[in-house]
């Protein structure tokens, strides 16, 4: 019998590209064992998706509740460990719920709620059961942004004293000026997608990141969005000036009407010493800053980079990795808390992210309605 | 005798960087003889200047007072037309109004006042005497700046949706966190530098150009500027919200602080059609950006570019020129006007763009002090 | 039961990168199941490490002897249908015979054999039985290298003039200069290597990288190796001169003594319509020059590309992909092939390419002996 | 009476892009007076040349006969001291050699002659008379290629083990194929342009760089040119193999019709302990690649460049200089040789570079001609 970790998957099944790269993500270190799913509200779908893929339709369940039910009838060494979450963001905070109070961990795609008050619930939940859960902020998984963390963690750019984080798109310009189809997308609407559209879906990334690779909080907030048409309800675009200490300031913005942009999410933190950047577009270069040096750029796999960041580099220099190698480590991060081996900080994402973030959206989209002021963010 | 436009300039001697960058660009089309000048407040020093660079000591004056009054006494025919201001900061608008009023056209460098008060009023003697007022913004002299102004005129990304402009410099870092340095150096004293530091050196050449290369206004601004330490009293950083209609957003980021950057200059324009992008550091290239189309880089010389950007291209593809070539392009344009031959809308930063320029800045200032709330810019 | 491809591995045990990245490949389409190894030499080592990834240790066997006599003892439906060998070099041709001649589909890894002899031995073999072969010339299976070759193909760039490949690594230069080291590396020793070690490690890349893309095949070549010491047997560097046709010439620049290199093998076809380059260490950038046209830059993903490249590609514009995905992409034709299913020409390289590839490298040798001189490749 | 030297001009007039670089690069350190020239075969045409660009018209003159008679007859403190020639190319030698007879200092375009032959008359009557001479390989006054050339000198990447130069622009594949064209264009002419075009023409500059760079010389070469068709009598594209010593090797490639590039001249040193990489398109980068070390990038300006490198650049860094700065650089270096002062080694290049250079031009059609074999340079 293997002693792989017994996986589990709720949505993502058919041509869902969320769903491949979780399921490559999960192959990438031998971790993991596809052992049952619910791919699709209807089960013929999801069976059959099973036997696409090749796995045993044995544990393919209706509905979380069955499959639930199933798995806790399993002898617990049998029973499925861990669960990813990769179904529509309105039921990531039912089923994180329904799964971590049975005791299973949970890897979870963002946004990992629609609200602040259901990510304040989940995160008691968890507290209480102890349970293992991983939120999805895949982009932290590159080897460059992991050695970016530990360089400033280390010291090596002094003290932190401007923040400067990017996250523009263009996908929605193509529909934003048709009436009929701005009315009718479900990203554009909130009862599907929660309060905001782009702080929601990725200025709540470069909100995650900045506080990831500085290790700080950011304290206030004001921000300015755009919603470009007066019948649009949701925003698009912002800007969000930052606060992480009396004289730390910083900005993100984030678009989705930036014509042209792919996923052009860069960040930059400049030091009392030197400056890191990092562009995810490109992400094995990490740009080192230093008054009066050469320009520095680190390259994954060499042995001036930490451990961490090593860890999560597969091959020599100069084979580049990607977004699915992203994903991989955090999966990988996962399965050594699951298995109870030693991790390293900042490894995978998890639960006061996903706190922090939806927080982070909430009070943007306060700061946007009473006026571009400062708002307070929950520490 | 040489037909070429005969020339003065203030300032600029000694081992003047700007000094050498504007004589090689009035050098660069041969239209400007150097015919007289004030170096230096001391006449010995501009004497030995002028000896040192070759050029005759006739028409080397102790100072502004002579040099107009002999100027004056020629006969117009071989009077200098046109003077260059080189300056301290705090001379350009004395020395400009006089000159002015005593019928020479001025090429100025950058801040053209100290206050918007100074520039209201240096605007009225320029309107009322029909002078020729050049302002070095020198790097809208560059051929791809040129073109993307021209492109967007044309309307080939739309209309405009979102501006983005950064100004990332690093180089007072090294000084700023030594109390004794930030107390005795003269950019960060009021009385010396205006009221702003960054804003004033460099967020101003940011505004500028999203003004220079959308054709439109800045509206109102919201601005969150820097001091780092409490008993500094000039801005050293700052980001500031931009609106030029109620749906048209944009962010101006600017910074000294930006460990390790040199000249960091850059600006995007996203329009409803598509999107430009151009960076300092790197002027020869102007990324266009469609959605579902290839990125197209454009380069200067080509066949595709407008006349206007041509215009200020000397060499076949491939050869680059640099920033001494776009100021070179700015004397062209105010040796075109002065010869009363036509020239290009933009082909050289006038009043209009100081007296908006001024008022940026002081607003800026005053919405910061005012706790980062919105400010109308005078129209 | 699984419809998955039933797959057997041939080495890539324990610590291996290329077993990571042959696993990682055949799990990204979830097409393949690991099904039997013989990992190691070692059958305790083997039945270690399918414990440790997770696997069933029932066809765990002690060598390919064994390995094939209990495959072949299972009815068809059960048996495993492909073997992927990755072990060392001088193991990839008999046993590839081996499985050949016992009925099986290979995936082999690249040198496909230490001789042109034995390349031509093994093409005989696979002629005969009518197995499917897949040569892992990694780099062909991504998808903007797929674009360039549709594009070429599709006469785009017009008939190809000139072409320029370079594969430069610098990772022999810190042992060469040792002359212990020199003396004792296996790569440098030709018993172990073969006769070349730059050009039929890398060198064999970039030669059927150039015929992959253009379609056409190189005619004849001349080479000039460097050996770098007299005590050194085996080329760590080269350049071959390539005529592809009397006026359609060419140079291929290899080499392991590029100090500081990592990966870098660029690619660049000059035809007379257009020209387009590509680079490993930036997979995701296709390059199209036309004169008196802005350069553009092709990404995976858009609907511009070819079928062929967007059937390489699983995730939207911007999500860069790297190494293992164009190793999944290889994976994935080889699939096709085994179901029967359509598939692209070129969608995995395979005996033609290793047959080729052999002589190249032996001629390339051989030029080089004979005092630099042209020498004729097989047809 | 200005102390800049005198300085006469032959050609260059009218819309010559090459008479705008000279101009402005002798302007650029304030160094040369422009005293008289022949622009043009019709004196009156150089009289109106002389007056648009403002110099006075009293020594100009009808052809380079009465210039030197009218210059010699005059007292040596005002006579012209140093002429460039920017006449087409078979002018070059006979106008060099009559101003070098005369006791006149020369600058010289490139080609410095039509043949070997006269740059080796050329050279003995420059020895002869002690006159300075300097030929204008442009490339070289590039403040990093100075430094490049300065750290392989300090030894800082080790001993050279291998050179590889690319020189690639498309500017004739629009005519090569037209049979007309290519049968009456004067490049392609060998009466009018020599007997090469594409490595007489670039093809030397990659050649001269690799020597300036690296300061060691090329010993022997084998060459493999392409004309393209038939009836074309000159190199358009061509291939360079190198040897500089016995294990120390290295290729040039230079192309004409590399569809699509634009000046595309590129210059790789790989030494033992580390490599440097520079592009002409991008000359302000300059690559230090260093086993196991981050990536640097070396920019013009800093601190940690040669005091050779800072010479050469007028403005802090940030400012892009180009093509002009780097002739004003040899126009630099020329001055100080003229007054007397100490300059650099490789300040500016000379007459050894011109007499190698006809060398190796010859040299490689000679290696094709024969059958793409080894011969020898002159030593």
């Amino acid at each position: 019998m293997s002693n792989k970790i017994k996986w589990g998957v709720l949505g993502g099944g058919g041509d869902s590209l969320i769903g491949v790269l979780h399921r490559v993500a999960a192959s990438m270190f031998d971790a993991y064992q596809l052992t049952g799913a619910v791919f699709n509200p209807d089960v013929h779908v999801s069976l059959a998706f099973a036997k696409q893929i090749g796995i045993s339709t044995d544990r393919i369940h209706a509905n979380l509740d069955d499959m639930i039910a199933a798995e806790l009838a399993r002898p617990e060494e049998d029973r499925i460990q861990v669960f990813s979450i990769l179904t529509p963001n309105f039921l990531h905070f039912p089923m994180a719920k329904q799964l971590l109070e049975a005791g299973f961990h949970v890897i979870c795609e963002k946004p990992m709620t629609m609200t602040y008050e259901e990510a304040l619930e989940l995160q008691k939940i968890q507290q209480k059961n102890e349970n293992i859960f991983g939120l999805t902020h895949t982009y932290t998984g590159y080897p460059m942004v992991r050695q970016m963390k530990q360089m400033i963690a280390n010291g090596e750019i002094g003290a932190v004293q401007k923040v400067d984080a990017q996250y523009y798109q263009g996908w929605i310009n193509p529909l934003i000026h048709d009436q009929e189809q701005r009315a009718t997308t479900w990203r554009l609407n909130p009862e599907k997608s929660g309060i905001s559209c782009c702080m929601g879906d990725i200025g709540v990334h470069a909100y995650q990141m900045l506080e990831y690779v500085t290790g700080q909080k950011v304290q206030s907030i004001l921000a300015d969005l755009n919603h470009l048409y007066a019948d649009n309800q949701m925003d698009i675009d912002g800007t969000v000036l930052l606060r992480l200490g009396e004289y730390t300031k910083g900005v993100l913005r984030s678009s989705q009407i930036a014509t042209g942009e792919e996923n052009n999410f860069t960040v930059a933190i400049y030091g009392k010493k030197a400056a890191l950047k990092w562009e995810q577009e490109n992400p094995n270069y990490l740009y080192l800053l230093e008054e009066g040096q050469p320009l520095r750029v680190l390259k994954p796999g060499h042995g001036y980079n930490s451990e961490f960041s090593l860890d999560g580099t597969k091959l020599p220099p100069g084979h580049p990795e990607g977004i699915f190698d992203a994903m991989g480590n955090i999966y990988k991060g996962v399965a050594k808390a699951i298995r109870g081996e030693k991790f390293h900080e900042g490894e995978f994402p998890g639960m006061t992210d996903g706190v922090r973030g939806m927080n982070f959206i909430e009070k943007s989209v306060q700061s946007h309605r009473d006026g571009n002021v400062w708002v307070t963010l929950e520490s």
